[in-house]
C-alpha cells in the first residue's frame, strides 16, 4: 500500500482540476484518492464526468474513480480546491471547518485578512496566518490560497527586484491565454483572429493580489506592499501562457546587468527545500530580442518557471520588460501544489 | 476622358500598394494611371506581378496595367509611395527631385526635419514644411509622410485630449495585426497560437512619431510635444487592426464625461472640408465593457475611424483606455490618401 | 406606415436569428415586427437579451424591441424560425397550426414527408407539398424548410451537373466554420490550432438532405435522387464559410469546359423572378489554382453565391472539385429568406 | 570518445533539419558530427545560421558547430538529407556517388525506379533496390527515401488492411498542418481563419507514393499496388499534424471489429527489431467519437504513431475513417531516422 498522503480534489472535472490530476499522477508525496465535483457529475466515473482537455491521457486509476459529492464527509484531510469563486466561497469554509487543509486556487478567500495568499518563492512566511484562522483552532483545518494566473508570473519577476532595489511603481498589460477562462470558457467565435480587451474582475485581482503577495506580515495581518500598481488585461488567441508587458520604477537605481543577475540568481525556499514541483530556476532571463513567446517558452521548468525578456529602458518609468508564465501550471494547479509541498515541508500537513 | 488627377503608386504590388489600389478604385478626385514596383515585377501585367491579398477583386483596369519601372520618367506628378524604408530612402528623393508630389507611407523620411509627418485631423498645418524642402524650390516636388500604423490610432485618440487637457505622460502597449508586416510578412509558424513581444524598430518609431505629430510648427521645424512617452509593441494572431492598451497623465484634471465628450465631439479640418476619405467621426468612444475589438470594430468609418473604449482610472497615471485602429487603412494607405486629399484642398497638387 | 409584410423571428437571439435581423434590415418586402426567444430572454429589450455577434450594429428599431414569448399568440403570420431542433420540433407545428407560414432553418421537420425542403434555385417545385400539410387545410398555416449549412453549397454546385449530366456518385469531405455551431458553440480550447473530425449528426443530414433536395416530386411525396452519397464532416478554425472537397461520378460523360460552363451559366427561378436576395449568379467557378478560400470568397454574391474551384480528374470517380459556401447566410438565414421570397412570389404569403 | 556512428545533416537549418537534430540528440546509435546548409549559412555557427523553431533548445554541441558547405568532401558516410526537391536532385546523387548512404526526406528521387521509397513497418524489403543503384556498385553509396508527409500516415493505416483484406479503392482528403510547408512557409495572412484548398504537387505525390509503398518488389523494380487512389489536399491553420478523411473499398469483406483488430495488432519489423525510434504500436485506433485530433493526438508514440478513428460504413465505398499523423516527425525526420535504423539493423551502414 502507498504511504503517500491521500489528497482530494474539489472541482476535479474542470481545466484546473484536470491539471491537478495530471501533476499529481506521479507525485512522490501525494496521492489522489478522492475527486469531487458538482451535482451533475456526482456518482459518475471520472472519465465520463470530465471532458478531459489535456494532452496526456487520464491516469487509469482516476478514470475509474467515482466522482464524490462536494461535501467534507468522507473526504481526505488534504484538499486541492479548483472551484469557481461563488461556490468556493461557500464550500471551502465547510471543508476547513471539518478539519481539512484546503489548498485553494480560487479567488474567493484570497483577500480575506487571515487567509494566506502565497507563492512559496516569494512569501512563504505568510503561511503563519493559518494560525489566526478560527477553523484552525477549532478543527485544525485551514485555507491557503495561491494568486490569480495573471499575478503569479509577474510577482515572481518582481519579487527579486523588490528585494534588491525596491519597487516604486508597476504597470502591467497582459495578453492572456484562453485556458485561463476554463472550459468551455471563451467561445471560438469571440477569439479567433481577435483580441478581447476585457476580462471581468481580472485587473482588480491582479493589482490587489500583487500588493498582498509582496506585502509584509505584521502581527496577524499582511501590510500590502506600498508601491503603485496598474493593470490592463486582454485576452488573445493563445492556448496556454500569459504574456505581459511590464514597466517599473525602482527606488534604488540598477543597471541592466544587475537586474538580469538578480533574476537569474533568484533562488528561494522551494529550491533550498528541493520541493518536488519547484523549478530549479524560478525566473529565467532570455537574451534573444523576441523572447519569451508562449509557443516556445510556456513549458520552461515544466511550466513552473517564469520567463522574462526584453529588458530595456523605459522613457516614463525606469525599465520595461516582458514576462511569460504558464497560466494553468504555475498560474493555477502547480501553484497550489507547490503551496501544499511547502505546507508539508513546514509540518502543516500533519 | 476622366478629369480626375492622374496618380501613380510606387510599391504597388505589396499589401499597402494593394490597399491604395482598392481605396482609389472609385475615388472622386484621383485616378491610378501608373503602377510601379521592383525589378522583378517590371514589365508584367499587374495581376500577374501582384499576389492580391484583399477581399475585393483587383479593379479590371489595374489588373491589365503593365508594371512600370520604379523611376520618375513617365510617372505622373502625384505619387503614392508604399516602399520598404531602405528603398524609399533612395527612391522618394528621386521622385521629389523630378517634380513629383510624393505622398509616402514609408518610415524613411518621416523624422527628417523638413519633411511633414501628418495626420490631417491632427497637424495639417505641418504641411507648410513642404516649402522648406530643397526639392520644392528646385522642381516643385516634395515629400509628405504619414505615421507608422501603431502611432496613428493612438495619436488620433490623444490629439483631442492634448488640446483640451494637455498630455503629460503616455504609456502604450500594442497588440498588432500581422498585416502590419506586409506580405508574406509574419510566418504562420511564428504566430499561430502565439504572441511575439517584439517588432523591430516599432517602439522607437511609435515614440518619436507621436511626439512629432503632436508637436508645434516653429519657423522651419517641428518642436516635438514635450510629454514623456513609452511604447511596448507585440504581434498577435489578428489579420487587421492594432489594439492598444494606453495609460495617460493629463496636465489639467478631467472627468470621464469630459474625456468621452472630447473624443466623440472631435472634428477637424478633413471633416470641415468634407475630404472624400475623411470619416464623419474620427474618434468614437464605445461604452460596452469589452470593446473595441478587431473582429467587430476594425472597419468603423470604412477603416478610417479610431475606436476607443474602456476608459477607467489608472492607479499610476490618471486614466487608462483601449484604442483600436485599422492598420492598413487608417494606418497606411488611407492615411496617405487623406494626406493627398488635404494637399489638394490646400492647393498643393497643382 | 410601412406596407411591407410583417414578419416575426423565432429564436431571434442566436447566431442565425441575428443574421435574419441583419438581412431583413433593409428588405424591400418584409419588416421585422416581432422577435421571440427562450424564457430567459422574454420580456427584455432585444439588445440586452441578445449577445450580438455580427459586424454591423443591431438595427435601432430591433434593439429596442421587447422579446416576446415563443408562442403563436400575437405573432405575425410569417415566421422565420431559427430554433434548435429539439425546440423546433415542438414549436414549429404550434405556429403552423395557428395559421403561420413557418419558414424554418431547423433540422427538426426537414425530412418529414409532407414538409418541403427547398433551395429555390434547385427544387422550388417541392413547395407544392405545402398543400399536403394538415395545418394548411386547417388554418392555412404551413412549414417550409431549408437544408443544413453543409448541404446547401454542395447541392447548388451539384444541381446543374445533375440536370445536365446525371449524378451517379457523390463523395464529400467538409471543413466547416465554427459559426455553424451557433454561439457560444465551439469552445476556443477545442479548435485553436486544431481540426475536429466530428460534428454530431451532420453527415447523416448532409447525405439524406442532398438526396431529398435533388429528388423528384411524385404525387404527394418526394422520391429521393437515386445516386450514392457519402459525407465526412470536420470542424476547422474558420469563422464563416464551409469548404468542401468533392468527388463525383456522372452518368453522361462531360468535358471540363462543359462542366464549368454549366456552373457559370446556371440561372434559375430566383434569378428570373429577380427575388431580392437571389444572387445574380448562384454558382461561380474560379479559375485560380488555389481558390475558393473562406478568407477571400465567403462573401461572394453577398454571401448567397456558391464558389467552386479546382475542377480536375479523379482517379476513382470522374471529377473532383472544391466548393465554398457561406454557412450562416446561404447556409441558414439567407436560405430561409430566399425561400420566403419564393413563397411570396408564388402567392403563398397571402 | 563516442562509439556512435557519425552522421551528417544536409539542409540542417530548415524545419526538417531541425527535427533531425532534435531527434538525434540522445540517439543510441547515431551522432551528428556535421551539419551543412546553403551558401548563405556556410561557415557560420549553427545557432546563428538556423532560425530554430522547435520547443526544445538547440543541443549545445550542435549550436556551436560550424555549418559546412553542402559538398561530400569531409562529410561523414551517413547523410540525412532534408533539402528542397530542386537542390536534392542535384546534391543527393553527388553524395551517393562519393560513397555516402543518403537517407533522404526529399521528393526528388522518390519515384526513381531504383530508389527505394520505404516505411520500415510497410515495405522494408524494398531496401533491396539499393543494390541496383549504380552509385552502390561504384562507391558503395546509395539513396533511400521516405514518403511525403501526407502519404506516410495514410499508408501506415492502409498497410495492415491491404495485407488482411486487399485494397481496391482509396479516396483521401487531407487537412494539412503549416509546418509541412517548411519555414517561413505559409504566410500568416494566408492561413489565419482560412483553408487553402491547394498544395502544389501534393496530390500527385500522395497518389503515386502510396501505390509505390504498397507495391511489390519484382526483380529490379517495384510494381505499384494496383488499387485506384484519389487525393485532395488542403492546408489548415494547424501547427503540426495532418488529419485525413479516408474512404476505402476492400476486396475481402471485413467487420468493424476485424478492421480495428488488424490496426491495433499491427506490428512489423521495426517493432520486432526494437529499432530505437520505432513506436511500440504503429497504428492506434481511438474509440472516442471525435478523435483523433491534432491538439491531443499528434504526439502519440513520440510522434511516430499513426492515430485512426471514426471507422464507420461508407455509402459509396465500404468504410470511412480519420487518420492523423505527425508531419515533421513520422512524416519527415522520424521517417528518415527509422529508415536509417532499419538500414543499420540490416547491415547497410557498414
Amino acid at each position: 500500500m502507498s504511504n503517500k498522503l491521500p489528497v482530494g480534489i474539489l472541482g476535479a472535472t474542470g481545466i484546473v482540476g484536470q491539471r491537478f490530476i495530471q501533476m499529481l499522477e506521479h507525485h512522490p508525496w501525494f496521492e489522489v484518492t478522492w475527486v469531487a465535483a458538482s451535482d451533475r457529475s456526482e456518482g459518475r466515473p471520472y472519465d465520463e464526468a470530465a471532458r478531459w482537455r489535456l494532452k496526456t491521457p487520464i491516469p487509469a486509476k482516476i478514470a475509474a474513480m467515482t466522482v464524490s459529492p462536494a461535501k467534507p464527509k468522507g473526504a481526505p484531510k488534504i484538499i486541492f480546491a479548483a472551484l469557481d469563486a461563488g461556490i468556493a466561497r461557500e464550500l471551502e469554509p465547510q471543508f476547513a471547518d471539518a478539519g481539512c487543509a484546503v489548498v485553494s486556487n480560487s479567488s474567493a478567500l484570497r483577500m480575506q485578512s487571515d487567509v494566506p495568499l502565497v507563492i512559496p518563492e516569494v512569501n512563504g512566511d505568510h503561511i503563519a496566518l493559518i494560525d489566526k484562522q478560527s477553523w484552525r483552532s477549532k478543527s485544525r483545518g485551514y485555507v491557503v490560497t495561491n494568486p490569480n494566473c495573471s499575478a503569479i508570473g509577474l510577482v515572481l519577476a518582481l519579487a527579486p527586484l523588490h528585494r534588491a532595489f525596491g519597487l516604486e511603481t508597476v504597470m502591467a498589460v497582459t495578453m492572456q491565454a484562453v485556458s485561463g477562462a476554463g472550459y468551455p470558457g471563451v467561445a471560438s467565435l469571440d477569439i479567433l483572429g481577435n483580441v478581447i480587451p476585457y476580462i471581468a474582475k481580472e485587473e482588480e485581482k491582479m493589482e490587489e493580489e500583487t500588493q498582498k503577495l509582496l506585502g509584509t506580515l505584521k502581527g496577524s495581518s499582511i501590510e500590502p506592499a506600498p508601491f503603485a500598481m496598474s493593470a490592463q488585461c486582454n485576452r488573445v488567441a493563445v492556448e496556454d501562457g500569459h504574456t505581459e508587458s511590464i514597466s517599473i520604477r525602482l527606488k534604488k537605481k540598477a543597471t541592466m546587468e544587475e537586474i538580469v543577475g538578480v533574476w537569474n540568481n533568484f533562488r528561494a525556499e522551494p529550491q533550498k527545500l528541493k520541493l518536488p514541483s519547484a523549478p530549479a530556476q524560478p525566473v529565467v532571463y532570455m537574451a534573444a530580442a523576441d523572447r519569451p513567446q508562449p509557443r516556445f517558452d510556456v513549458d520552461a521548468g515544466a511550466g513552473m518557471t517564469t520567463s522574462v525578456g526584453r529588458l530595456r529602458k523605459c522613457n516614463v518609468l525606469d525599465w520595461k520588460f516582458t514576462v511569460l508564465s504558464h497560466n494553468t501550471i504555475r498560474g493555477a494547479a502547480g501553484a497550489a501544489l507547490l503551496n501544499a509541498e511547502l505546507l508539508k515541508a513546514k509540518g502543516y500537513l500533519g
